[in-house]
């Protein structure tokens, strides 16, 4: 079973582009000032540490959620090493970090509900692996 | 030679993240209504094909820039197969379609700066070709 995805990526001058979808949402993109751009808004690698890390996330705060734990705080610190030379310039590691907090948090929970995502279900990640070894820690930061 | 790269993702309630570089600046990511989100921004897999399309055309540009061409309109069309079942739920391939138009553009210089970008410079490419079929077409709107 499939569907089909779509997005327009339209330039906007210099190195500034605008990427729409179906329903109209947009983002903008630029490149750093040492590469050409304005820095106006996110690159494209940096941009794929935050997708990474927020799809990770709707999963993990998806089952932390209906194991009826409640998260208050939530943040995921994502670390990349890059090779600058020679091109293509990769990611070559990635670490993630998940902090949770909240009333009732238990480490068993945090602990499966991120392998879960990260071994099932996440899609950015379930293909970015095959790309670039990706490792994760988290820190529960209040216990109820 | 290698550097390195950080982001921050914050949990805003629901399925809404925002993903904070180290100068400041800011994105936004929500989910699709029917996996649970508002669709208040574009989904992370959304994010996929925008930043594949603006990585290869920041090269691209750059490319027709310095062989002094003269762009006036660009955009480029993703398009991907996505597997909705069993998870994770990967692109099982993706095309982009380059659309240029301006006044002194030729075949070949969009090929080849097409060909450059996609098999040497991006790297959003060069890490997503290792999980995902990446294929590429693109149409010259006028030629002067």
């Amino acid at each position: 079973m499939t569907s089909t995805k779509k997005m327009v990526v339209e330039w906007k001058g210099n190195l500034r582009l605008e990427a729409k979808n179906e329903k109209g949402l947009t983002i903008q993109f630029d490149a750093p000032k040492e590469h050409g751009g304005e820095e106006t808004a996110l690159s494209p690698m940096e941009n794929v540490l935050a997708i990474l890390a927020t799809c990770s996330s709707f999963h993990v705060l998806t089952i932390l959620k209906k194991k009826r734990l409640n998260v208050t705080v939530y943040s995921v610190e994502a670390v990349a090493e890059r090779r600058e030379d020679p091109p293509p310039r990769v990611f070559t590691k990635i670490h993630l970090k998940y902090i949770v907090e909240g009333t009732n948090i238990t480490l068993e929970a945090v602990e499966s509900a991120i392998k879960l995502s990260e071994e099932k279900y996440c899609s950015v990640g379930g293909m970015l692996q095959k790309a670039v070894p990706i490792t994760s820690s988290f820190e529960i930061l209040k216990e109820g």
